[in-house]
């Protein structure tokens, strides 16, 4: 992809789709500038990769802290996005579990499977993958994408399954279940709060109620997230816009503190929230992106019995999802709020980047 | 205790031991001033207290720290220690497991073994216990003690132990085997890196050997503590006082980090250079009294796979260490530098004070 | 008690209740034989015991089985039933959680918090308690009955709660749920096969589903029992007549049997079935009361990774499902299907003992 | 490899090692018969596959079941053997963690890495691989083997390590490790028996100490086993020839019982005998590869709350094993009692086969 390319988005040269040598694409270009934008087809590279047409697609927040320029991971020039189903193109010589025709889930995580890390089942940090979709190397929120290690990476989605359902157990539903409801160790009656009831706090809603707790409190500073919220299921909620969420949390819990406190946000003041609302004994989970360092209270907290987990999303939980999906165990579909075809993925930008206003959750992008 | 007793330590009336009144004990008077006195002999106030003849204690660092006044909850007046061995002298109408007569070690933790925490083994939670002795009550730096929850805060000494090597079960070898090896996570064939040479951070270095980890690195500003450290079992060590701990750290572990590292000091530098060693899905187990909160650099942890714990004892290990020092699994004599006659129990808090000149570890007081 | 009182059952003599001294009560008169008779009123006999006032009880398949002298435990003259709720009506010096006039839930095991079972948490097998109710002690099916280790086998109920569904949890609900739920490691999204759909099974059946299982399977012989385990949230039912039940469940998962198989009959037939339907890796989790030995087929099984496993119920888990119960995660309820007075407890046993006519599942019985 | 060749065993033609295209082998030839032959050399057959020379192999007990005929799925005409150490000579063109010359351990169980199985660490049952060496694929008692998945089933070898011991993580310490050691629980403080002091049970003896248990006692028929075992570290031990195991170990253990019970036989006898010295709360842990069904006495079991595992070894604890070799925690060459030339093969097979007489536990085959 050349920068020239990039600077003047042409249109698609309208082509049959499998033999076309170039694609749209949904293109970082520079700090605050994106642009879809007509780009060379990806090719295999290597024989394990697998090349996979995307059907549908999704847009994250963490894309949207890339084109701010917070990750220097991700430079210009790159495809976005690391969500999406699809059906797989062509693969490469050592790909033995797909075949071109397959449908396959895309996991927002590629895994060698081989590595000392993937050994255990940490394949956010594969020594050949982890997160490099839309980040190191070209993403999904294009008409095709690469998929390294495409036997760990792909999953193959059953005939009659709901495909727009499957496109947030990418990312969204692993990562909350994984660093939040999994690291936090909610159980049968426990009391979790999740602080953050954006999409991901609200996946957390969802995947926590797979244990049964007892109470579910949810902060966030948007009433709108907040009503959402109770519609998922949280059995109380508290706006923290008046910074009282702390002394709420202690009222309602009977000054006891919570047993699971659910960080989904990434900025100092949610996660020294979750310091104040732990009970002895708790756990805090972080699920959020931080950009700073945050304070550690350690002269409360060291005789206090608890365990604070970080986590990227490994997303070894995809086929048990799949089985809670498959079950109707969740309905992930109450994330979706918006649809838009890939050309107006613009548009979908827009109305994800102002979830504010526009009441966006996970807007899908078909192509 | 009246405080008039306090600030005239006066000598000991001579008397039959289990008769008398009175009762020397080594009472924390003023910030920076402590004396051995004659107090009154505690007696039984619940059904479930037992009063204890101590024949053995020691000196914690925790009593160094009351003494400089760091601990509000620990006012004058009050008799220190929270470790020892002794003589079961009288019980309460509901004590069950305990007779007069009966050898027992003391727990530097009271449980009642029936809220909520103590349903949960976390006895350091006990709503009517925790560690109280020589905090909120009056310890075991004295003839006799009163312990209260006898049943649950005492352990039965069979005939022929070796009690002195007992009194470390106390305290100082359950803090470090819960807060700091099993919170960490310690496994044959891990790397461990113990900040903090001390006397604690030496016993997590003896009962880390229980799991048989590949390496273990510690990590202290005085040679003559690591030399220690190298006797007991440190694969390696490090002299932290050029600033250069972690880089060396990464160096010795190919860059990798540890899986384990253990706190076992309780200031900023210390936990912080565990931040940095610590490896993707490694364990930062806290085991140090912090007095300030700390940096917590979740720019660089968030998505680092790490689980950082705080605990307070809770000695629910001491059974399962009473079984491994009977089979000779661990000597914790090896701690003990020093012996004294509880009347010379300045001198005894004198040595233990300058561990840096004098190399003490832990001191034994006898009665 | 004396045999005379109890061959002659006589009318209970009217007067106020708390002072009488003497009351009603269901007694194991000999193989076969009960009856409801008048007893003296049980008396505190350790500092550590309460009297309990019963206002709700029932009849568990236990009894059933002492009746037919299929327990050598429990012999003629004891007053049955280990389940129940009421009002405190006396204390011991000792007692300290509880006091006159507290409404309390009855745990079906008596455990003394102390001994080395009880601070492992396996009150089951505590020295000094474990199921000694209706047992080896006087039971619950009787105007009052006396409680030992108080403190720990009480627990309280808040006002407001609704106690008939309270009862369920002294031994049915903990029982299906640490047995057969915990023991056989449900989780999202996994398939489990209960192999009984009597009482216990179908409150397995209930407390499974707090862990989001895909698949909940259900056999039995009763066609009655299996329509209710549909309502009660079962994904599919086998009726096993016709000796084909491990053929059929091979069929529903594709051959790969189920995660989770939990026997909850008692019979050698039905344990070798959950050993031809457990997946490798998966668990075999045992509620059945056995009373002869059963086939393990570890020709086959040697290499499956399986575990199997066996447990007399704890109750660790009452306050957990307490807070299930409160906040309406579970209606145990469900299960209660007649009601009688304490006067017609034969009635009771009649219609709970055929239950293939009656459809009984659980019995309540008011006092 | 034809009939023929089988049958006309040759001498090994002289030539370059690396270019031949025949090899020695030792073959399965009949119930009863093997013989060293003349075979081709294995060739790569799937991208994934590297071809491997030996340099040590040694053999097991279950070649010895498989040379009389109890395991079906191996059939005469396979060249046996699946542990050992190697040079890679050839690999397949998906293979990328290894290249020709470097220096490898071979795992007993061969795993894809992606199916649903190796994706739970449950390696054994791969559904392309688990243990396939020397049973359905030719195995490593030969000078070439062909090790299909090569990334997952290969572990490199440091340079300077000591080979002959590493021959020991293909298959025997790791099968001790995760089916008794792990399974099994063992913890620091806890009592252990291992039911036979075969290679195997050694084997446990050995790895059981990384967890620091107060108590080991070895049962066995053979006086001289048990010698062996005391040196290896054995607490304790007994020979069972006199039918009295069980009260023995009653005796040693206060009428406890053992907290783990590792059965390392596979007869009904042994594993009976772990039903009758488990403790309340324990663990039976099966290694032996069973032939027949056993009793399992639930009548007496039903409500000891045990676990009974079964296991086929996933080696998924090579690398961990690694470490502990590597530093010295453990040395697995003290199994090592003979060694041969592979020309000897025949000789090696008597002196393993002939245990009693020879007091063979390990035998290594030098090629």
């Amino acid at each position: 992809m050349t920068l020239t390319t990039l600077e003047k988005p042409v249109d698609r040269i309208p082509s049959a789709p499998n033999k076309a040598s170039t694609m749209k694409a949904l293109v970082y270009q520079a700090v605050g500038k994106k642009a879809l934008v007509d780009c060379p087809k990806p090719k295999i590279t290597a024989p394990t990769d697998a090349i996979v047409k995307i059907t549908k697609t999704t847009i994250c927040g963490t894309d949207l802290h890339i084109l701010k320029g917070d990750l220097p991971s991700c430079q210009p020039g790159r495809i976005l996005g690391h969500e999406g189903v699809g059906i797989v193109d062509q693969v490469g010589s050592a790909v033995t579990v797909f075949k071109p025709g397959d449908h396959v889930l895309i996991s927002c995580v590629s895994a060698c499977g081989k590595c000392v890390y993937c050994r255990k089942q940490m394949y956010s940090h594969c020594t050949t993958g982890g997160w490099i979709l839309g980040n190191t190397i070209d993403g999904t929120q294009a008409e095709f994408v690469r998929i390294p290690h495409a036997d760990m990476s792909l999953y193959p989605i059953p005939e009659g399954a709901d495909e727009e359902a499957l496109v947030l157990l990418s990312d969204i539903l692993p990562t909350s279940f994984e660093c939040g409801v999994l690291n936090g160790k909610v159980e049968p009656g426990s009391t979790v709060a999740i602080v953050g009831s954006g999409p991901v706090g609200l996946a957390a809603l969802l995947t926590a109620q797979f244990y049964s707790p007892a109470e579910i409190i949810m902060i966030d500073l948007d009433d709108n997230r907040l009503e959402v919220a109770k519609r998922f299921g949280a059995t109380s909620t508290i706006n923290s816009s008046d910074g009282k969420a702390a002394e709420e949390v202690m009222k309602m819990t009977g000054k006891r503190g919570v047993d699971t406190a659910i960080e989904a946000v990434g900025i100092p003041a949610t996660f020294e929230l979750c310091e104040k609302i732990v009970t002895a004994g708790g756990h805090i989970a972080n699920i959020g992106v931080h950009g700073k360092k945050v304070d550690l209270h350690l002269e409360s907290l060291w005789d206090r019995n608890i365990a604070i987990t970080t986590r990227l999303v490994d997303t070894v939980t995809i086929p048990m999802l799949f089985k809670t999906v498959a079950s109707r165990k969740i309905d992930p579909k109450q994330l979706i709020t918006h649809r838009f075809k890939l050309d107006k993925i613009l548009d979908a930008y827009e109305t994800f980047g102002h979830a504010a206003e526009t009441k966006a959750l996970k807007v899908i992008i078909e192509t």
